[in-house]
């Protein structure tokens, strides 16, 4: 049967675009960049078009053979990997490829699902506009795998998610028929929400083909502030003050812990730290419609306010561009230094922004009690309620047989915890093979309900990336 | 059958807050307000709280009842009112009316959906924030039905449709259970979009009975201008030239045609209007973080390009918060003023902004060459695509008999220009009763068969909202 199903695939897309096992090495599609989740493919299909992919789901549909959708395979939770059975076809997105149009006046992109998303940042910045949508991974991922994991990443507080980045979308369905919705539109109330449904539901209910994107005016200056505080509770304190008196002037805030600045020193000591070691440091980004002198007026006086509030207690405004970029680098060299240091465990979590000084301090405290001399790496997107609660094992422990020992525990606690204090166990990751299990586990049972209704109706087979999500 | 349910109903809820027709006047809960749509219902029921609105969806579904959500009933398409067959029970949630928390440094409040749009605003302003969802009948309408319908409104161009201010839902699914999503997080990726399958379903997949909200800064100033064009041309170019001068401080910016402001002037003459009649008048709004002088800087660097580039030829800016108020009243006025002229014939429809021009061109002279002398009242949100497309009978002709002779001609030659500009027929109103047959005519059959299917995974008995949307 699936010699058939190779031979009609061939037929369809061409011998070059039906890649196999024994003729080609696969294992750039099979495994994840991380090398948690190691797969065999069935095959790797690399469909040119919407049509071509509309062809491929309705063969897998006849042969009934699962097909796991594939864009950049920059995922973290082995959403985009197939399992290790070899009966699963991978469907590679990244020939659809082109930017089908910029409309200025509508300030609307409509862009291929394989589309790396630097390539569409800088198309519509060549056009004179922003693509906000930004994360470290921007260089391979692409915007259909962006779409379908509903990305975060650093201009979240400003521009919101994939999601609110998105008008319409372009997605061939389970029974292969193209759902042609790619609207430019601000306002449609025509009937359910179909393109928010299949944003975020990584591949599992549709493959995503093609979406129409948001632009915005891009700002005339950008400009980066660090700010020291003693406690999580005055950065929160910074954040109010800085929401009030800047309003979406406000493109970033971060938080970074002094374990994770303190990585950073160790591990890159030619990086400048402005403000040296301190309990919290702050990272600001203003990005500013009228110009740069305006922005450093609208940080002096920020600053100045929150230095009288006792929010902070220093701070450093960048001077030049290359300072501002050196600032964020600090915070994007975090998670390499962790990796220095030694294998740890992540938390990609969100609570809500006031619940979180109570989480950290409990969480911390828990941790500390149960797993003596483990070392906490927390950072992240304050702004948007969202921490990277990492944990380091103890120094002079060999970490993997900590992690071995201890992972599960771990997790368990940041979990619960995460739970009480009404967070999300995936803020901006998703589930994919990951977390499924933990979502199960976690999730509302009513909730989980809901899914599995809309999945069994949407795709009744099962043949969309199983295993992942519900 | 149904004597039984009206008991169990009465031991759920308390006798006083199940109404029926033969005792008391229902004719509020029956009819729209606009008096398009006279049904009669089963009986009326007003809950108290979320566990009583899970009580009455389960009796119901046990007795094989309908049943129609209500709120303010203030919406425009029919979608919360009984039909005439006396089989439907109307759920009133008015009584679920309690702002349930305020979080300030969470930026979010969590309200019950019978809170009235008004009380939601008032309550953030005293806690220092904005609710920025605004629309006519705010007085009246429910923050329950304003989620159920996305409702829009005139800050959209800012702060979004009600879809975008909304973080969290509480929902009684169509099997009474109760869908605890009343999360306060930004950013929360752990499965399908729940939430804005709800949002917009017009009470069709569940009944929403509570909301986490978004808030906002408050603006430190809110000010307002108007400016002339000749063409829609210009008015799309001022808009080009107001979002990258001004960023997110751009928070208006409506169109009005001379025929709009022309029976304004002519059924309201008390009002003021600056620029006296032109092809077209704009009214730009900007709410500023820093503060009035700010503001007003702003808008005189944007009018003097806007000028220079002959865009425009005439602006006056508001010199006063009460002057500011007289050029929204000006642009509110509108439809009142088309009553007062006359039946008229209503469009609620969405473009790409870059196509409105076009289509505006097009469709005029299509409607002049088929019904002479009809004149059209053309106003509106073009900052989000949204117009107005409303036309008026000849002077001279009676209303009533033009409508009932050329309504559904009219409505066909707009709704084809509509689709032949890759627009919406519904904008902000939403279906309902209305425009369900239209909807089924003029939506993509793939849209239309996946709506089907969601609908029959998430209602399989069909008993919310019958008749509605799908």
């Amino acid at each position: 049967m699936s010699a058939a199903l190779i031979e009609a695939l061939r037929a369809a897309l061409g011998d070059a675009h039906v890649l196999l096992p024994g003729d080609h090495d696969l294992s750039g599609f099979e495994r994840d960049w991380r090398k948690r989740y190691v797969g065999r493919a069935l095959a790797v299909v690399r469909p040119a078009d919407t049509a071509q992919v509309a062809a491929v789901v309705t063969l897998a549909r006849e042969h009934g053979v699962p097909l796991v959708p594939q864009g950049g395979n920059t995922g973290l939770v082995g959403g985009g990997v197939p399992d290790d059975s070899g009966t699963q076809l991978l469907l590679s997105l990244q020939r659809l490829n082109r930017v089908r149009q910029i409309d200025p006046s509508n300030l609307t992109m409509t862009v291929e699902a394989g589309c790396v998303l630097q390539t569409v940042q800088q198309a519509a910045r060549e056009a004179g506009w922003l693509f906000p949508l930004s994360l470290a991974a921007e260089g391979s991922c692409t915007i259909g795998g962006n779409l379908a994991t509903n990305a975060g990443g650093t201009q979240v507080l400003r521009y919101g998610n994939a999601r609110e980045l998105c008008l319409g979308l372009e997605v061939v369905t389970a029974d292969g028929t193209v759902w042609d919705g790619l609207s430019g539109l601000r306002k449609d109330n025509t009937g359910y929400d179909l393109r928010d449904l299949f944003i975020g539901s990584e591949g599992t209910l549709g493959v995503i083909t093609a979406a129409t994107l948001k632009l915005h005016p891009l700002p005339r200056a950008r400009m980066t502030a660090l700010a020291a505080c003693d406690t999580l509770r005055d950065a929160v304190t910074l954040l109010d003050l800085a929401r009030s008196r800047c309003g979406a002037a406000l493109t970033g805030f971060e938080v970074m812990n002094a374990l994770s600045l303190g990585l950073v020193r160790k591990h890159f000591p030619q990086l400048p730290q402005p403000l040296g070691p301190r309990p919290w440091t702050v990272l600001l980004e203003l990005s500013d419609s009228e110009g740069e002198e305006h922005a450093r007026t609208q940080f002096e006086g920020l600053l100045e306010e929150a230095l009288e509030r006792g929010a902070i207690d220093d701070a450093a405004v960048a001077e030049s561009l290359s300072q501002s970029q050196a600032m964020w680098h600090l915070r994007e060299s975090i998670p390499l230094a962790q990796s220095e240091e030694g294998l740890n465990i992540k938390h990609d979590i969100a609570l809500p922004v006031s619940r979180i000084p109570d989480f950290v301090e409990r969480c911390d405290a828990l941790l500390a009690v149960r797993f003596p001399g483990s070392r906490l790496v927390d950072f992240g997107h304050l702004g948007d309620g969202n921490l990277h609660y990492n944990l380091q094992a103890p120094e002079g422990v060999a970490a993997a047989d900590f992690l071995r020992e201890h992972e599960t525990e771990v997790n368990a606690v940041v979990y619960d915890q995460v739970t009480a204090h009404g967070g999300s166990i995936s803020a901006e990751h998703g589930i994919g093979q990951l977390k499924r299990e933990e979502l199960a586990q976690r999730k509302s049972p009513v909730a989980m309900q809901l899914m599995r209704q809309i999945k069994q109706a949407l795709d009744p087979r099962g043949l969309l990336n199983p295993g992942r999500v519900v």
